[in-house]
């Protein structure tokens, strides 16, 4: 049994890897921490764990991932780069969901994380966890930082049209999140009464994810990629639907094949057929993405549609997915689980 | 025209207040005031009222309320018995749409409010301000203790059964509300994806509007109610249903006509015929309480099924509604509203 | 009193309709007609009119509209395209709430409703009836056409643009509705359990509100406007978020400017001020169309944010600011309603 | 492995029997009838699916099931008494999901479902599908009758109390549901548009599954109870709760020991501990039932809580559990799943 360490167990990320990883035949979790939630019991904060865990969160202070193999960090960004360095050390795997080691530039994760990165010798070490671009690097890794919830599928949407050379650089993501992403903490504006029956967009003016997606698409086109990016507020819990649309400078092209051939095998990735329109609730609690290509009135405009689940396959089973390589197992042990339809 | 003031409008019954005053044909918003927001205008905070009110948040400290005629409170529990003494000193109506004013006895409310009571003179001077129980005594009032958003239904419904003698005193009132009902204030328990596509019982051991149920009950019934009440949180935003439960000691009456008759002419009391089951949609928004009465299989069981919206007949709608009454206008003025439906 | 019948009231334009015109001081709705509802109350139908109408839908066939001086037409498609020459003829302005009279190219209508029309000779006649852009010819028409819910925000968001000549003809839309867009209808893809806590674009290859916009932009622009146009279907009930994206080719403009110029003295044009993101709950049963307009870091790309409820600005009341264009009344009357929030 | 076939899986219980069977070690589903569907792939209807099975609806007429060991029936009412026969006899276990079976009295099934039985000699054999209370009879049965969901979480709620005669017979059961609770069919009053954010109750004058609660609760009474049971709809897609009130006629007890007593060691009932209030949202997707044990102010009324997935619990899970008992294999195979939340 591989032995797991959560640190910061506490939120939406923490308590959905604790949902995949029970499921996870060959792994045991060992160590649960947070200092605030020290001593309670997992199941007493998440009721769905009831049975499941008997572990409680255990103060960092009294090294409980000592005895761990692997080690995930599901914290705020910022407290991730001060492990890390400690944890390699000491030979863990470190997986990574908060956005510390996602940017290569540590200047420009200064400007967008309003922080001095603590760590920013671990940067190139650090493998961009996204199994469908970077699966050999992931398996030999020590240090993966997990994709942003938006940055999954976005890349997954776009970078087909991009390594085959079919769109020019001006790229508009319109992204719809579920309320999830925004995490389980004290709000105002996450209130179901202030959420709910309601959309709005945010971070109109720049989101954090910007600049990791551009890093993402940028290593796939020859000229800097132009992108804006408006993520929106929806009135669900989990999902997020990217609606991308980009410039074909190429027309004489079956962009249905060239989708199929290019996720070819993959078993988180599914083509959708021709006129099939994704749902988020596809996908609900599944690691799977969902896509399908469009090209409305056969014109020059591409639209491509992805679906995800923000807290699986955009970020907790991924999470997992990243373990299962660089662990030497089977790429979707624990992950075979099915979209809760309705 | 009337002038008005408001202590601490920035939460939902303050919003909702402001929505009706707007629409007020003889009242003015002359002052709103709220230490924390001192400065904001209220267009800022609550976007739906862009284009109706110029109006900023005061600080309390610059005496914006000197000029009122009128004054409501919709602070939390524990404010309003700090000025409600100087306010009718200086002669204005003072109505109250928290708890301090809403029991009689200063030990029960102590009890259930874990404060001492600032001013428990006033207690029995207030009156409490549920029309179509205290209407005349209303009209004379100069401080109003609104009914809370539970008793407000919950009264509506058990009243003709017990003022008839009708039923037994054991009664039963399983109540729903949206999460409007817990105001707008940073929380976990009550965030999109906490409150969202769920439901729970929360209270069951005892929840403060029990004591002013019972209260209000009592005044109805030769025998002490033995009363369980069980609120349940629901997945909507606006809207409480009461399901009561109550046991039938006389059988042969019509109980719709009971009904009928004991509300006939009241505005906001609206008795369903035989058969249609209220739906809380059909309020939202207005100040009417729609109520059906039912006896399953012709059985010794009564079921109450009423309801209102929380934030309208269940707290600044009522508020209006005594204001008009006791400032000599015509009771339903500013209140003639259709529930949004869809 | 202006005497006001509707034609097909049982849908949800029909009973807005009737929650804006009970509150309209000058109107009185004397005939509502339904062949399947005949005989049946309108408050048996929508409770929350119950006390406001006594009203029967009544038979089309017994002439309930004879005496009106206004017929609103809130049916589905091809059936005002039926009634409008006979209305008209009989001196009554003729307000159609459906897309029979939108486009003014026949040959267009015949592609995208797949349906002969019955009255091509009215199609020039008839006004499109968005008055921000039409007043003048609105005041004086008899057939009125109201325009669809996604073309009404999607105009007033892109008009200034195109008008000032501020971007180039590459315009992408992408739109979020409730699901009351859909209508009262049976269906399972709309049931609650289908179109809950999930999100997914339909129409992608073509909507029609496509060729609508499209007319509408093309009238202020010099070059034929190439649009993406994808609409979205949301877990909500009312409410429509435009965001368009499209291409500046002036950039020393002050966007917000030209916007608030654009819109100055509009009753129901809310331009927000820079920074501030639209929310569909602040417009919810308002006639407001809130717009913000953001260039994200400065760059080439605007992006416009529009806000409606598709069931009054997009719909009944938009209609009934035509109403009383066309009958000479204040275009405000009766609409003067503040959003439900929360 | 076990060959199972599945009548009528175009509905909710159907897909998720199918979700939960894709996961299932020992069992293979090799056949789906539907008429309607015929032909059609399963994952094309339910894209959730895609990926986990490539079989199509076939037409009953193909005689699909004659390889099956076991069949589930997720029909409407009415339609498997007419199966039931002829698959026993050849020698399959048939399990109903449907309430066809569910009644033991003939003439009370004829006058709740108004239709007259096809197979009543089949009453006797067919055993009730409640394994907590029926496990012995349900291993050995050729025939089962799985519970309704509303009698479900009742039963599980309130059969400990009857089974210790620590209650009178006078209970009310306030039951909550989502509304996938009304299938997967064409319908105006469970649009989005309708049932979302708001409430009601329905068949308050008498709901179907009455007569099954009562049938079950009177096994453990000595005396015939008198039930009142009210049924709600929820803006939720998953999930039932059960607020159930009885008056204790024994004080001196210990509740929460006289429930952990009577469950220990089932698998799938989990007694809360004292003062946690279960949510439906901790059970989503499992085959979980959290049941709290209550008594307000230490009173004489007992208020007992249970939850459920309405999907799984109180339909598919249910059946596969069943199926695990009667085809000899571990109750808990392929249901060990953890409640999707948030």
């Amino acid at each position: 049994m591989i032995k797991v360490g959560i640190i910061g167990a506490t939120g939406y990320t923490g308590v959905e890897l604790l949902r995949l990883l029970a499921a996870h035949p060959v792994v045991e979790v060992s160590a649960i921490t947070s200092r605030q939630q020290s001593g309670k019991k997992v199941a007493d904060l998440f009721p769905n764990l009831r049975g499941k865990y008997n572990l409680c969160f255990q103060s960092p202070d009294d090294s409980p991932l000592d005895d761990c193999d692997v080690v995930f960090s599901a914290t705020p960004n910022g407290v991730a780069m001060q492990h890390a360095q400690g944890l390699i050390a000491a030979g863990k795997k470190f997986i990574d969901l908060s956005a510390d080691f996602r940017l290569k530039d540590v200047k420009l994760w200064t400007k967008w994380y309003g922080m001095t990165h603590a760590s920013p010798e671990l940067l190139n070490r650090a493998v961009y966890g996204l199994p469908e671009i970077n699966r050999e690097q992931i398996k030999s890794a020590s240090l993966i930082a997990c994709p942003g919830c938006y940055p999954t599928s976005s890349q997954l949407a776009l970078i087909p049209l991009l390594a085959n050379k079919l769109i020019d650089n001006d790229i508009v993501i319109d992204a719809k999140s579920g309320t999830s992403g925004a995490g389980r903490k004290e709000s105002v504006a996450n209130l179901f009464a202030e959420a709910g029956d309601s959309i709005k967009a945010y971070g109109v003016d720049g989101h954090r994810h910007l600049p990791e997606i551009l890093q993402g698409l940028n290593h796939f086109s020859s000229e800097s990629v132009s992108l804006t990016f408006v993520p929106h507020l929806m009135p669900m819990i989990r999902g997020i639907l990217i609606t991308a649309y980009a410039n074909l400078i190429e027309l004489d092209v079956n962009l249905q094949s060239v989708y199929e051939d290019y996720y070819q095998g993959e078993p988180f990735v599914d083509i959708l057929p021709a006129g099939m329109s994704p749902q988020t609730r596809s996908v609900k609690g599944s690691n799977m993405c969902q896509i399908s290509i469009n090209r409305p009135q056969s014109g020059t405009k591409v639209v491509v549609l992805a679906v995800e689940d923000n807290l699986v396959k955009g970020a907790a089973g991924q999470a997992v997915q990243c373990m299962n390589l660089c662990c030497g197992l089977e790429e979707t042990t624990g992950l075979d689980i099915i979209g809760l339809l309705p």
